[in-house]
């Protein structure tokens, strides 16, 4: 069953699909989802790709609100948001001359995300380096959870008694009263213990006075902080909720900076702090339409939509001076072989001769049992070019290009036993019907007997793989690569003998960072 | 100046973010915008392209906004939807049981838009055919216009008198009177005779009782026809405003027949019109999470996003049984050779020797300007292969491949005398220098004398053009072509010899339309 999606291209459909639903429900967000998981995951433009995944969102939030509305009792009412609701502004006009303002908020924010991203790596790096067996693991979660709780405890007590009458906070039913009197609430202590979600919700709405400036800077602080422990530790953890919360509390302080310098103008510091959680995201994941259409459906209000733009972008451009997007680093430090964009600039100059590997392991057309085996066994490759030895073949030149074979394809030609008789065809499935998880070489076993036996690999073999000439350079590699979704591309001198391969892994090696002053071209390590 | 900017790509890009800032300033939609251009006009999905496109838009939101303020005398007062507002829906409640309605709903635009596209493209068949010249034309344009006045005031006057007392039209301050008596107006001549955006705010937000169901059928029946006759006019003339209003005539109509059958469900049918545009809409042009977007941010609330994303969604799959986009036939029918999304499914059998152009015209790594003369005034290619002619040349095979060069590139070097001397080396600026109006061959003359100097190609050419073996079958061809953006591909055998040359024009030609029960594979007629 579902053979139809046993293919990579499918699989990589699917992950779409679910990246794009689960921000959707999240977020009530279905176009946000929809571009989250295109901005941050596809290559190409695919409209029937666009148009699945946009309708998995829909599902995604139609589902989610049917289960909302039974839970809150009045069945069928959908114009529930997501999970995480920002809930209504009441009031969302802006002046011309707050404009400027957002900007200079949006950079800021993208400031504070390449101080974070760069911190975060650091520490990523100490805890690979270190951290590696699972009881620390264990043991630093438990160490993250227990200093917030203390820093909230703390701040809450020593530093600054931020006390408000009840009433004053419009979102939680039941505030947390912690060391104030009775009919008052503890504003720093509401932040940190109730649901992030309520915490920045009160942000968003309370009215203006409900939080000390001490209490915003403080929590800011602090929470910056432990947001840049917690992401990377090993439990499943979300940069969204840490980042819109550390946001909104420095873009509410600015708000009460605004209200106090200029007391004519009513400043609403709930708006406010919707453009620093915005800012602040982007800083952290530099995207910018996706954020802005998440964002934007999740105060369900689009007329804040403009202003949270000009933040967004400011922040994007502000960071990219310093440092890439947190998921981007994240990428290359765990040495996944992604592809950027556009060709590194630095790399114009290198030829593919640099890049690509060689000596190449190359199969004639038909091969014996045993010597498959053995290269199978001795090398770990993906393809192997399938050449015309008897042409030109010397340490440098493997001989005439005549097709391709996929490891995965000899694997199974060897399992159904097909040297047998070399003419009873396998077809297409055959071959997929081990899919996604293809057989070990190892648990291949084959009797000495049979060693010399011969494998026609013509008629499996690729007839035509995509190969360049060694005079390429390695931008127009790339381009091949990223335009195809290659894996591995066969390098040929002019008279189509076989002189390297290319993989992604070797292209993938070369990334550069163009930043303020310097571009460094990194040497990327790929696990293996 | 602007030399970073003379290539195809930035051109291109240009044109996306023009078409981007054009429906953001339209609709107020700047991220609708975004999607627009990327849904109708991209290959890639360009994380860079996508920024700057979403900052053009947001510029040209904010710039038309500024302009509005200043026009309504409120100046700075930013929160101006774009040129064609919506208004807003004061009731965007719905209930589950709608849903399915505004499915079906959906596919009946899907239907309505199918119609469409098929009338509209014979109509543009018969006009290419018989409405050549430019006096018929406007002769045309003519009729049309009268036609339309006279069906207009028919209708008003015949068919059926809607006078309806003045106020009850929330949106006009001057409604028509024509034919009714004082202090009442003609709801069917304001349909036809107030602009367009007006008509379409009354449907979408007068109350229940305001336009006769009479009315609503007879306009929405004379509209689509007007529509198809005038799409494709020799006028510049857009497709939004025409589809939507018809699509809102029918949605209300189906409201009103809710809300007659359903008395007790207190049914608003200005929501219907509006589910009824955007099927429509969505019916001729097939897309989904632009329109999406682009209608709800027109609408100026997220609440009735979750409807509009369904009914659009229903229209499309139902609409795509039937025929494609308008646009798309549209650019199929003008003969631009525009590659689909994924390679034509019935081409898989089709050999790359049966769509490849051969005999190829090569020149030799040093030719004479005689015979480079003669080569370029006989023939009309982009680019010529550049082979070793002492290998292998046959009636079949061209000789070995050693490079590509451009017919712009042989040009500049005529019209720059690179053959006086060959060690002067032209720049990449230089062969720039005449982009994008490139030099016709016809006005170079050079001396007889001259036609024996030979002109070296080897500095200028390609050294690695991308090139497939003959055994390549067309999906593969395809996918390189549109991974790419290749204009034309060299076909080689095994041995590196020129044996063909594939251009898009040559792959454009094969489309197929998978219909509801049969596929029909067309060739296309390419404009020259």
């Amino acid at each position: 069953i579902f053979k139809y999606y046993r293919s990579d291209t499918e699989k990589r459909d699917f992950v779409s699909g679910g990246a794009a639903a689960g921000v959707a429900a999240a977020f009530g967000a279905p176009v946000g989802g929809v571009l989250f998981s295109l901005e941050e995951g596809a290559s190409f433009w695919n409209q029937s790709l666009t148009w699945r995944i946009f309708f998995g969102s829909m599902v995604s939030t139609f589902t989610l609100n049917i289960f909302l509305s039974l839970i809150k009792g009045n069945f069928g009412d959908l114009s529930n948001p997501g999970l995480l609701n920002f809930g209504r502004f009441q009031n969302t006009n802006y002046s011309w001359f707050e404009l400027p303002i957002f900007i200079l908020m949006g950079s800021f924010g993208g400031l504070v995300g390449a101080l974070f991203n760069y911190l975060n790596i650091k520490l990523t790096k100490f805890r690979n380096r270190y951290v590696e067996n699972k009881i620390l693991n264990i043991f630093e979660c438990l160490l993250v959870a227990s200093t917030s709780a203390v820093i909230g405890f703390l701040l809450s007590f020593f530093v600054n008694k931020d006390c408000q009458p009840i009433g004053r906070d419009l979102v939680s039913k039941y505030p947390v009263q912690l060391f104030c009197d009775d009919g008052q609430y503890n504003a720093m202590s509401g932040l940190f213990f109730q649901t992030p979600e309520n915490s920045l919700r009160s942000l968003f709405h309370n009215p203006l006075g409900s939080f000390n400036p001490i209490t915003l800077g403080a929590f800011c602080v602090a929470y910056f902080f432990l947001a840049v422990w917690t992401y990377g530790l090993a439990i499943p953890g979300g940069l969204f909720i840490p980042s819109l919360l550390t946001g909104a509390a420095w873009g509410r302080l600015a708000g009460l900076g605004m209200s106090y310098f200029f007391t004519s103008l009513h400043v609403d510091p709930g708006k406010y702090a919707l453009i620093g959680a915005a800012s602040t995201l982007a800083g952290l994941l530099r995207m910018t339409l996706s954020l802005t259409v998440i964002l934007t459906e999740a105060t369900g209000d689009i007329s804040l939509g403009l202003p949270i733009m000009f933040s967004v972008l400011a922040a994007k451009l502000t960071g990219d001076m310093f440092n890439e997007g947190i998921f981007d680093m994240h990428i290359s430090l765990s040495g996944i072989p992604l592809l950027d964009w556009e060709p590194p600039a630095t790399t114009e100059k290198l030829n593919i001769q640099d890049v690509m590997s060689h000596p190449v392991v190359v199969l004639k057309e038909k091969e014996t049992v045993g010597h498959i085996l053995h290269i199978l066994n001795k090398t770990h490759h993906n393809g192997y070019p399938i050449v015309d030895e008897s042409q030109a073949s010397d340490s440098t030149h493997f001989g005439l290009l005549k097709g391709l074979i996929l490891r995965h394809q000899l694997i199974t030609l060897l399992k159904k036993n097909c040297f047998l008789n070399n003419d009873l065809l396998l077809k297409p499935k055959d071959f997929r019907e081990y899919y996604p998880r293809y057989i070990d070489i190892k648990s291949i076993h084959i009797d000495d007997c049979y060693r010399n036996y011969e494998l026609d690999l013509r008629p499996y073999m690729n007839l035509a793989p995509y190969s360049l000439t060694e005079d390429s350079n390695l931008p127009r590699v790339f381009r091949l690569f990223r335009g195809l979704g290659l894996r591995h591309l066969i390098i040929v001198d002019k008279r189509n003998n076989v002189v390297g391969i290319v993989t992604r892994v070797d292209l993938a090696r070369y990334r550069a960072h163009v930043g303020l002053t310097n571009t460094v071209v990194t040497e990327l390590k790929v696990t293996k």
